[in-house]
């Protein structure tokens, strides 16, 4: 199965590694990191790197195409870039499933896929999403035809054990699972806004509204 | 803060970019990856890179150590490296905690720091890691003084998600797990050998074992 997971500056690095892990511990996936140019890419903690070994031009069609989120207000720059979202569109038009982490949906949105379509995005970009005229809803992982939205950073995971679910089989799923050991103990339940307290959740809603009106600096 | 996250060829990424996300998260951490040798850093699959910014001889110190680990048998190399457990030892006198994610103990262990004492590791490298001299704990997140040792690959989110709240308390924890949307739904529940089928369990010990006999091929 091939697997193309999009990079850009300024990413969230789980929300790319995540699935890309799942994948990788099937041993019958091809996993290609592509981005507009093949090097190295700017973390957006601006910590560190990951790397795109292919560029748009050397990656034409995928079984599975992974658009993976950032930090506010990074989603500006490749929601604004033709050459972008004329890939994405390109590949989409290839692939069994068009996929996204986080607000990677922003993105998807912005290349005209989620339009009037139910999906989901990190819970801070919901208004956003909205605004580009896709129904957010607060599911983890959302699927509408051979699109499939995933939550904020972390789902990525669980929207790659899904995935490989309907595509190898649900013994395969399970076992990436325990080769993982994915068996989530957090030290608290505050993972989603419906479980964190009201104020924590405003708090950081806030926090995330100030970054998303600035420029993406990358 | 200042968290140092090692990296070596073949390790498996999620080991290092899951506590890597929790820290960065915080906004309050500097996190370096550091190797060897600076520069591209191989991945497990043979499908990607991460990198690191800094050779060992440019980090000398850190509040938090983070060991992450690999596919077997790509331990063998950093466990019989001198200047990789030196390394290790000499930031270990620095910091406040030592951890290891996934069957990253057993390279601490290989550095003398796990003698006698109780740890995890990947559930598949428990054997391994007796031999070592180290008693194997099943536990997701094993504190044993300032060391910390988490069990496979997924694990290390949890056990930088305790970090924080041990270090930056627990709303600051709280709030990054809520930032991150750590709120898992993994479609089975196969993320441990005690919730496995039993039959998986066997199968997939059998494959990480006949991994384990072969050569670093890196």
């Amino acid at each position: 199965m091939k697997i193309a997971i999009m990079l850009f500056d300024g990413i969230t690095a789980l929300d790319a590694i995540g699935p890309y892990d799942v994948f990788a511990a099937t041993l019958k996936c091809e996993v290609k990191f592509v981005a507009k140019k093949k090097g190295l890419i700017k973390l957006d903690s601006n910590m560190g790197y990951l790397h795109a070994d292919y560029s748009f031009s050397e990656v034409t069609s995928a079984d599975i195409l992974v658009v993976p989120g950032c930090s506010p207000p990074n989603y500006k720059t490749p929601m604004n870039d033709e050459e972008t979202l004329n890939w994405i569109r390109q590949i989409h038009e290839t692939t069994k499933w068009t996929t996204s982490v986080c607000n990677g949906s922003l993105i998807l949105s912005a290349a005209g896929l989620l339009n009037g379509i139910v999906a989901t995005s990190h819970w801070g970009s919901f208004d956003l999403l909205q605004s580009l005229g896709t129904i957010p809803t607060d599911e983890r992982v959302v699927r509408q035809g051979k699109i499939v939205t995933a939550a904020g950073v972390s789902s990525g995971i669980d929207m790659a054990l899904q995935l490989i679910a309907w595509e190898l089989g649900e013994d395969m799923s399970k076992g990436v699972q325990l080769i993982l050991e994915y068996d989530p103990q957090p030290p608290f339940d505050t993972g989603s806004p419906k479980k964190a307290p009201a104020l924590l959740v405003e708090q950081i809603r806030g926090m995330l509204q100030e970054f998303a009106k600035r420029e993406p600096n990358l």
